[in-house]
């Protein structure tokens, strides 16, 4: 596979595997993973963790420019990198003005990238539509790292997922992780389930029928052997799961809103379920979220959703370091 | 009172005093201000504003990041506190776009700071809702700076003018003070009558009737044993005020157009005017203007507006610093 | 001439020569520079380069800050101004939303221009009037970097293009340039033919009879004596070309469609057109393009509209070094 690092054109595969290391290439989907790369990048922001936790930060990337092109808005998402960014001395470029800007008037991704890249040593891309950071890394010289594309994928979003997995827990194989909510539109969902994949996990899936998981996903786990079930009442998994990890039931998703309603309380986590829970075990969250975790949990321990915030910072430090060749 | 220092979740009162210094606090009340504060934060202040003069920055806040976080636009404040943290070496987080952010997909104000606060060391609030940054610093274990909380407080703003009272005319107590315009609405004149409650000084609010000094306001000034006049026209103080603070007077306060065009005259600070004024003195005014201050005195030395502006960069950077310990 | 940097309030003419140096002034036209001046930029230019390509910054403008100032969008130049800031450890003010600002309550130019130069060192503005630049640098202490103003200027696009020309092609005189499209409303087309009056050049021009040069750029080309020619195919100028600038012609502008579907294959570039074309030319575009040039020649080494891109980050790196005295 070809690297970015000789700054060469260069026209590599559909989301290619990280065989060759980070450095120089584009972080597009989940699929271009292994236990051993995500060991790297996870030990990477073990380090970077610690780093901003005793100082705050360092000056690894020091004259290195992130340019932060959003296409749609995510302050969250757009918010960890620029941190991420700051936290290592590097400076960033945020466009979140796009819809103003040339692409209104009609410039192609490709140009709007390869314009950008001439300005940035790395590019984050958030875009509306699935496949555009594939298209935008074709073109680019500079390393891309897709924030989200449509109903796509938004890898950094299950990397950071998985990593609150294990660092609150400890390990990853061995666990029972139940996935709560709209799994058929969860975008979270479907690549944490896909990242999963790669590990010795239990997975109950929990949702209404009409949200149930989608075919390809639900093959591609079972292809792995790893056992599943699915139900539609989250008090089944509550005693037993080690990660509820939690999304939420939209109105908007029900032909009628009878159907909702009949649904929509076994999709939110009270104290009262919570007394089932194992002692050890966290409730996560992609957020933003609106009615389905209960804030009286919020300052229960086994309340992982702020964390994982946190987390995405560490790794996304991580993902940027490593691509920039500096981890 | 607890401190945020410690990174615990904090439950505090309702704008403590800032009795054990600013290290890990909100800044969310000009009540929390006593003579001995402002002092410290003055002199602090000063520090600042040599240093930005002599050698234009610092690194004091290197590697510490702020969100600034506004939901509701104020170019001069954003940019005021973007400058600050930039001329003491530290990054920013700038999110202006609120609006279209998960806020609009219905989180919270808390989960939206709980969420910032992961990635930054410090956040900036501006809201369009009374008590919004009250809230966000009950939630926050790291520092909240109020920047405006619609019709309730904006406590940096008052304390860059008062600084600039204190710069400008070398001491606080003993002053005339001569506050004009809209005084019923102007969220600026309240906490600068507040604040100037702690000082000997006089007071004379200059104002159409239908924008008098609300009745809170003026009793507190009153409790305070400060000698205290109204008056409609402008011409009134202009022989005798040390301070004359102006603020606009909006036609759309106005029922009906007649009553307005009747005292609009009274309330325009002209050259005119100024002839009638002492040499030792100052005009303010919080900005933007459009009438009130004639273009024509922008070059009299007693025009202080501007330098207000300057001032509210060094009362920021003071007020992150001390926030961060570092002061 | 008065300079800025005596930090006085400064009244200048319109657009002075820059015969002083550049420290502390105003750039606000092509008119300002003489060959002298444009040599020193893109030598500076030349050594920013070299830096950003070996190491990826400096720290020239350490602690300086830049407030980017966008009345209307425009994603290129304004993150060519951040990253060029950035690469010489500078900060950044982005003010993007001035349509929400002060500016929408009805404060005028001069005051926000005021107000922005008490928190920065240098003020970059895009504005959508013609002028607004030279009223801007009317009132501004701090130099005022001129990024566009309506159908006016926009001379660091001009600057940028020559020196693309000078890099690519290693000289300017001797070389006949060609400019293609949309010469009648394209300011960048008479910003460039204008430089180029400073040197010894051919220049044809092509375009459609209602997008011709206007009179007033022509004679001043006829004033300095330069052969001039008009065309209006492009294809009259492929064999002799040494630089090709092409801008779009844009459907809008003609008055009927068949008028319009007549000539616009003329002012397309196309591999059949470049097969025509010396070794050694560059096709230049200001970008963003639409059309106007096939991205089948995107990978032909005479394509030059990216490294124009790169060269204008070197190009604001120079200029801002220079205003800010660190050249």
């Amino acid at each position: 596979m070809s690297t970015k690092a000789s700054n060469g054109i260069k026209r590599v595969g559909l989301a290619p595997n990280l065989t060759s290391g980070f450095y120089g290439q584009d972080i597009i989907s989940v699929r271009q993973f292994t236990r051993d790369n995500l060991d790297y990048i996870f030990g990477v922001a073990d380090e970077m963790r610690a780093v901003v936790r005793r100082v705050g930060s360092t000056d690894l990337l020091k004259g290195h420019v992130l340019a932060c092109v959003f296409y749609e808005p995510s302050t969250r998402t757009s918010s960890s990198f620029i941190a991420a960014m700051s936290r290592m001395g590097g400076s960033v470029i945020p466009i979140n003005e796009v819809r103003y800007s040339s692409v209104t008037k009609g410039e192609s991704l490709p140009d709007t990238i390869r314009t950008l890249e001439s300005y940035a040593d790395v590019i984050v891309l958030r875009h509306p539509e699935i496949g555009a950071s594939e298209v935008a890394a074709k073109y680019a010289r500079k390393p891309i790292i897709n924030a989200g594309d449509g109903v796509g994928e938004h890898p950094t979003q299950a990397l950071l997922d998985l990593y609150t997995i294990r660092t609150d827990l400890g390990k990853i194989d061995g666990l029972h992780v139940a996935m709560v909510g709209d799994l058929r539109y969860g975008r979270t969902v479907h690549s944490l389930a896909r990242l999963l994949c790669l590990y010795d996990v239990r997975m109950t899936f929990v949702s209404p029928e009409i949200l149930r998981l989608p075919l390809d996903v639900m093959n591609e786990v079972k292809d792995h052997n790893l056992p599943v079930r699915e139900t539609y009442d989250v008090s089944d998994v509550m005693a037993d799961a080690d990660v509820l990890y939690v999304t939420r039931v939209q109105r908007e998703r029900f032909a009628d809103q009878a159907q909702y309603d009949e649904v929509k309380d076994c999709y939110v986590i009270t104290p009262e379920l919570m007394d089932k829970a194992k002692e050890q075990m966290v409730v996560m969250h992609p957020l933003p979220r609106v009615n389905e975790i209960s804030y009286a949990i919020d300052d229960d321990p086994r309340a992982a959703y702020f964390r994982q915030m946190e987390n995405g910072m560490y790794i996304r430090m991580a993902l940027l370091a490593a691509v920039l060749g500096k981890a």
